[in-house]
């Protein structure tokens, strides 16, 4: 086990690179070439344009003005400045909410902290249990940190009760500041909704599994069917084509023109000499050919192929899946359908908000309820394969952990890695990392699971995906950790033992790994936290891309990936520090800290990314809350059964019945949030519909509401659009204002005044 | 622990006292004096009337028909006949759907019994454990039974994969059949509610919650809302008064009279004497006075403040309480307010589907949302009080049944109950029958507990009695008899356990209890069905009323007691059966065959006396079927946990990964029965609302809705009626058409023939 020193030692590399990756990047956001990496938002608003094109050439790549580097600080206070009304108006919900989730955790665990150092600190420091033992033992079992953690007090000790009381105090106090949240994210949605102007998803509905008819086509039978059952409300419908193969081609498309551009730049540049490519795979093989005319004849064969395939879909009507997006006259018809149930046979007509339409996914409509019900069997059971089967490789890297482990294993290794940093490197900072590099190929494999599940909004697959990962982590980073890493010899054994014994050998051994979790807190949470504001991958792709794609502007303005927060993957990660927090808060309480600087640091990067870099590709006004919510009640859960298996091994017996009521509680907490708050978040209340509908009727009597909703709910690829490029030129209201704006904003960035409108406001932060 | 023997004895026993129950029941239905005791149903269905009064007087009350009394038994093909279509156009669906549980306990039980029989009664007689011990043991601790038991085999014998095998194959197969079961259930339902007549609350939803505005008065509020936000589709609503105290009025004025027409009756067949009473409590004590003229004045009094009361209500708007119920111009408005969200504020406006008039719970539409949720958690909390301090007058009873104990404690009684009949009728018979007088009283506490939480239909009460009644069977009699009969002194042992272990204690325990749970089914399911037959009570109390209150053919009808199914009592006591069932299927199968006779005998008992007896007091369209398929499921999931705690004291710990799998699949497996079928119990599609009216309006084009929906939903205390006797009347429709019936089918029950209308023809069943 680790001792003290190795943690600081810890603490100083992951600071260091912490405080590195922040120099770094306090230097690099200066440079006007990196403008466009570092303040993608911005661009995106249209408030934010090139640099200007005066002065000298070298001041459009590198920032020669020396004052602004003795201000290395000051994005801190202009990520803090914004207010939550501007961020929300700015960023979106989504994002304004996500970095409440670390306020949340400010929130929560501050006060947790504060009394856990007064009180438990205190009780295990003079429960001395070791303070006989430790002489000859510490270096077999325990550090010195256990002195600060329950594992100091004796069995069947007096002081126990201290940590039985701190645990309902801790218990009352997060489910107090859960509820207050979750009622401010409520009110928070309800307003944010009630303020959206008119959108397309607000009329309409999805509708899946519609039952062939022999008689009448797809569209035929969905428009005869609400006709007759939502009189007076149906207005119009659109069907589902299967375009599949044509969206290949299309982005089959953009790949070939990205090629011949990058040819024509080659060329443009050495005019002396025609770029040639071989036609094999990846231009490695083949035949040499001219690659301007290649990929020039190319793109006119697929142009050709992919208009002859546009026509078989639109004629075919095997094309058609039985799914139709139903848009009705008033946002009243549509909350009436989408709330209520069509026929007597559940798996049939089933209808459903439609998502926002950047926020389709296409792939998934056409999937019949059984073979759905089937697909989320199996990839339940892959799901179960892909946790248990990673325990493996998991438990490989945690013997890592153990220093003496590979001694034994590779004993001529032992004059290196006894030396003492070496030795402090490899115990504190090495197990962190390979778990993390585990963790990074991970969410995409979840992703792709969640698509075969068959959902039909991207919404739906980041929450699945997030929901898959979040487990992943339980099980394979927390009780993996906790459960194999004292030993790889264990893991046999533990998958022998009867499901019972579970809750009692995860709370035996959380007090031993309280080191490797601060670790891995200080690499995962702190250090990565930091490299998420350097943006390295992004920066990199964009320099490249302008090296070599790049002719228009346009171009350039596609070149630039602001990315977006990455939601499936964040938000399970978050969940662990709290599950982490909880666990430990009654049982090694100076790993608190730890959480706590994770919370606050990765607040202030996160409040700046969304202000200067990220473009969320939809807006769900927060739908991700329950879910949020019953995570943090679940690591509330697992922490107190965590402590009743600890102290069941004690000697505490008597203290069990006690205990046993806290999980109780807080289930019966998680039923009342449930019914209190969560239909906010999943239906759409009457009243408010028919408000909107009235107010609308009033202000723009003339309104066609058909000819609105059109074009809403054509697939990306018949609107001849680049699919890809859809998620930005969807946004066609908004994008339509912008234009407007950028000609009286257009120095916005530095000439915002607290007179100006929101939109020129923001300019003033982004410094 | 019980012998082979000592269960002969307690099977002869309740074989016996249930044939006698029987005969008894045989005879007594052939006295024509007893027929409104046994054929209630048909009375109240007005085919069967008084028996003819011609003949000699004795004839009226004694059959002296010899040739009935040979066939004896012939009501039990009469009761097998009626084909199920009849059965629920006579009973009901809910009754019809009733007896099918007993059915689908035979379709689950019988094949699982063979294949038991079949597999595990060899694997487990040839087990061999007890071979060698069972000479010098068998006094202490296991009894002849457990050589067919599992506890049979030796641990860590290859012979328990044969447990593990069947125990996949029982899952499966109850799972099968529960999915089969729910198909039927759910297509009889919706077929049901798709044939009903017209009903006024299929037009009407009840709103709760009204929030209350400083403005107007409830009724304005609901009407304008409604008005607002459901334009076109509101009709008219009726607000609710509170008219508790008006109602007690009411039952009190009932009271008296009945008084006054005992003395009236006394009066006229003794007239030389007037009668007298005493003022006081129960006229027990105080002045003396005379009795018709007491009461005449004491009903006038009444009768005046009533009235006075009824006024008040009326005009008072302080008596108007937060609810309403809301009619609608059709089927479809009603399903769209009732599936919606009104407003952002889930706790505000909350629409559901009215129940029917008559089941309609008054006393509670008044509470308001946080002041219900604090009730159900504070109701939650007794219960649990209510199931845990029962645990011990329980394992007091449970004590009994080891008759080493008694003799220990009362060494005196040593002689008597040493003495073979004696001992095995302790043994065998005294505790399941003091375990069942406990039993007796709970229900009407529990009734109690959930009116408090504030429930407002009939229907809710009486399935949240059953839930609370089912989890206290499962706790007390289930658990309870388990871990607390092997030794009392082991109860305190066990709270201090941790909680971790009780699986496991529960696993070892099973199969030693299998004698008590032998005992238990004779006792509570053989003699226990047997005595519901014979309807002692009611058939006192008609009698006794008979004798001294009624003087006209009315008040012949309203002594006459059909009473009903009694659902929050006979579903959880059925479910206990198949949890037993269940869990001992691998365990100890000679268990089964009692459960089968116990599901067969119940089958033909509720079958007869649905047809005669019982008159149900709603009709909830079997909306309680995924209560009865999910507690099944949890029987199933507490058999498996179970098995997996026996076996992992068995050494058979490679079972463990093996068997955990179950309770995850059956857990999916009730997921996804919820989500293919609950829906279809508490939605109503729109399609089929809107195919009714459709029909509707074009049947009855001049259909005055206001008026049909006129009173329906008035409180029958505003409606002059008796409120007890409203159960009946409300069938308005129903009690037409019997009305006109009762002219053309007067000799129905003799003259039935298959050309008949339905009504005349289920005459033929009552024989």
């Amino acid at each position: 086990m680790a001792t003290l020193s190795d943690i600081s030692v810890s603490a100083s590399i992951n600071s260091l690179s912490a405080f590195l990756f922040l120099v770094a990047f306090a230097i690099l956001r200066l440079q006007p070439m990196n403008d466009r990496v570092y303040f993608p938002k911005w661009y995106l608003k249209g408030i934010r344009e090139n640099p200007s094109t005066s002065g000298p050439l070298v001041k459009h790549f590198v920032n020669l003005d020396v004052r602004m580097y003795l201000r290395l600080l000051n994005w801190v206070p202009a990520a803090l400045k914004m207010p939550e009304p501007e961020l929300i108006d700015h960023a979106g919900l989504d994002s304004a909410v996500y970095i409440r989730i670390y306020l949340l955790g400010l929130k929560i665990f501050v006060p947790i902290a504060l009394l856990a150092f007064g009180v438990l600190l205190p009780v295990n420091y003079t429960g001395g249990n070791f303070s006989i033992m430790s002489l000859n033992m510490k270096d077999i079992t325990f550090g010195e940190i256990d002195k600060f953690s329950i594992s100091n007090v004796p069995p069947a000790s007096k002081r126990l009760a201290a940590h039985i009381i701190m645990a309902y105090f801790f218990t009352f106090w997060t489910c107090y500041m859960l509820y207050k949240e979750y009622k401010i994210v409520t009110d928070m949605r309800l307003n944010f909704l009630a303020s959206q102007k008119r959108r397309p998803d607000q009329f309409t509905v999805i509708v899946r599994n519609v039952p062939s008819d022999p008689d009448e086509s797809v569209s035929e039978h969905v428009e005869h069917f609400f006709r007759v059952n939502h009189p007076g409300q149906y207005l119009t419908h659109k069907v589902v084509y299967n375009a599949n193969k044509l969206a290949k081609m299309v982005d089959k498309k953009k790949d070939l023109k990205n090629r011949l551009s990058y040819y024509t730049n080659k060329f443009e540049r050495r005019p002396n000499k025609r770029p040639t490519t071989k036609t094999g795979f990846w231009g490695l093989w083949g035949k040499k050919v001219d690659a301007i005319n290649y990929y020039d004849e190319e793109i006119d064969k697929l142009i050709k192929e992919e208009k002859a395939e546009r026509e078989r879909v639109i004629g075919d009507p095997e094309a058609v899946v039985p799914a139709a997006f139903v848009s009705f006259r008033s946002r009243w018809g549509a909350a009436v359908c989408a709330q209520t149930q069509q026929t007597r046979n559940p798996t049939r007509w089933l209808t459903a908000w439609a998502p926002e339409p950047r926020d389709v996914y296409w792939n998934n409509l056409a999937i019949p309820f059984v073979e759905l019900s089937v697909r989320k069997l199996v990839m339940a059971a892959a799901l179960f394969g892909l946790i248990f089967s990673f325990m493996i490789p998991i438990a490989i890297v945690q013997t890592l952990a153990n220093i003496e482990s590979i001694e034994k294993v590779l004993p001529f290794l032992k004059p290196i890695i006894e030396k003492g940093p070496a030795k402090s490197f490899i115990q504190g900072y090495l197990p962190g990392i390979v778990l993390k590099i585990f963790l990074l190929i991970l969410p995409m494999i979840l992703m792709q699971m969640s698509k075969m599940e068959g959902h039909f909004a991207v919404s739906d697959l980041e929450a699945r995906s997030a929901a898959k990962y979040h487990l992943f982590l339980l099980v394979n980073v927390f009780l993996g950790s906790i459960v194999t890493g004292t030993a790889l010899e264990q893991l046999k054994e533990f998958l022998n033992k009867s499901a019972t014994e579970i809750p009692r050998i995860v709370g035996v051994s959380v007090p031993m790994k309280a080191t490797f979790f601060i670790t891995y807190i200080m690499v995962d949470g702190w250090a990565g936290v930091a490299a998420e504001v350097l943006r390295v991958v992004p920066l990199i792709l964009y320099h490249l891309k302008n090296l070599l794609l790049v002719k228009t502007e346009k171009d350039r303005d596609e070149a630039m990936d602001p990315g977006s927060l990455l939601w499936p993957i964040t938000e399970p990660r978050l969940q662990l520090y709290f599950l982490l927090g909880l666990v430990y808060s009654t049982v090694t309480p100076i790993l608190l800290p730890f959480i706590i600087i994770f919370f606050a640091f990765g607040y202030l990067i996160f409040r700046h990314q969304i202000i200067n870099v990220y473009n969320q590709k939809y807006e769900s006004a927060a739908s991700f809350w329950p879910d949020v919510n019953r995570r943090i009640i679940i690591g509330l859960i697992i922490s107190q059964l965590s402590l009743l298996g600890l102290l069941s091994t004690k000697k505490a017996a008597n203290s069990t019945p006690v205990l046993v009521v806290l999980p109780i509680l807080t289930f019966w907490f998680h039923k009342f949030c449930q019914n209190r708050f969560e239909s906010a978040f999943r239906k759409f209340p009457l009243q408010d519909a028919m408000i909107k509908d009235t107010l609308e009727r009033a202000t723009e009597p003339q309104l066609d509401l058909k000819d609105y909703l059109k074009d809403a709910y054509t697939h990306p690829v018949f609107k001849g659009g680049e699919v890809a490029l859809m998620d930005i030129d969807e946004e066609v209201d908004e994008h339509h204002l912008v234009a407007t704006k950028r000609k009286t904003s257009r120095k916005g960035s530095q000439a915002g005044t607290s007179e100006g409108s929101p939109e020129d406001r923001t300019g003033i932060y982004a410094v």
